[in-house]
């Protein structure tokens, strides 16, 4: 998706160590506009499939999964990381190593808002090591809903995640993919190279 | 706000104590195309501001401040509970407590998104005590920014927020008050009793 590389060449930075700032429009600041962009493109990737609701963690999964949630007209389920009041006590769970905490957290949804006749799409903000998304997924099958497809915003393939979640055999689409970095220089794969998982 | 007011009647649970529930479709899950249409009510009531910024706290702001934001066609900026690694050192900080989790939370911001010249409109889910909004002002504060306004999804008016704000001399919205609840029943205030706080 040209529009989110050139946004990401122009005000992305490479912090080292493969981290990615893009603190300005996708996460903290949101372009509002902009992250509705891209949840029609999601929306245009995976409406075939039919969702009947969109999955993703908070924090900052949040803006484009609601983003694709409307596009879709469907609604949008988060995770969440500490269990509110509001919740009870029975809930779907599985864990997440932390990569911005270090340890574990443990992503939490109610059995109330899903059910074995959903058709879920999970929707993050990065597809990096994989692991967020495959504790989303183990929560789908905790809930014996149906898993559609996967769809992150920015791909760090050197990260790996996407063989992880290779078996799960759905689609999984990035806006865009990073092939790697080269210092400050961000190094997107060529679309004609971006594997086909499905 | 009609609309909103028949679905607090109708998926709204009073858990005691005062908590209201309303995971089926603010929190945890989130009914995309109704948040949006939220969204269009505070642009409507706050487009006159010219805000230049929504500014919200993570977690369960983020649905309706990205709403608004899109509809005002401006920046969502969600002030972060935890630093993430792309945060730079100095960064604009207060505290709330914590209503959940008990204790304090600290709300941070960084100084590349909030800027002198900008006109800050605050969306939150709920209205309650005010503490967590107060924090956000000032953050607006330390930014020496421009608050134009105040805007709840579900304000408690038992809570007394309303009252902690009103030093602020900008217009308050909520797009529902809620008076009080007689156990499971729910007793929304009266349009016309509406306090003016501008």
């Amino acid at each position: 998706m040209d529009v989110l590389k050139q946004r990401i060449l122009q005000e992305g930075q490479h912090l080292g160590r493969g981290i990615l700032k893009v603190d300005s429009f996708v996460n903290h600041q949101v372009d509002a506009p902009f992250m509705m962009l891209l949840g029609r493109e999601f929306a245009r990737r995976f409406g075939y499939l039919k969702p009947t609701k969109v999955l993703t963690a908070e924090i900052s999964g949040i803006a484009p999964a609601l983003a694709t949630a409307y596009a879709l007209d469907v609604p949008l389920l988060y995770a969440r990381k500490t269990r509110p009041i509001t919740m009870p006590a029975e809930v779907y769970r599985a864990k997440a190593p932390s990569h911005t905490k270090g340890g574990a957290v443990e992503l939490m949804v109610s059995p109330e808002f899903l059910k074995p006749e959903d058709r879920v799409l999970i929707i993050d903000d990065f597809l990096a090591t994989g692991q967020t998304i495959l504790a989303l997924v183990r929560i789908v099958q905790q809930a014996n809903a149906t898993l559609v497809g996967i769809g992150a915003v920015i791909e760090k393939a050197f990260e790996g995640g996407r063989d992880v979640l290779a078996h799960l055999n759905v689609p999984i689409e990035s806006l865009v993919v990073i092939e790697r970095f080269e210092g400050e220089r961000i190094i997107f794969r060529d679309p004609e190279e971006q594997k086909v998982s499905f």
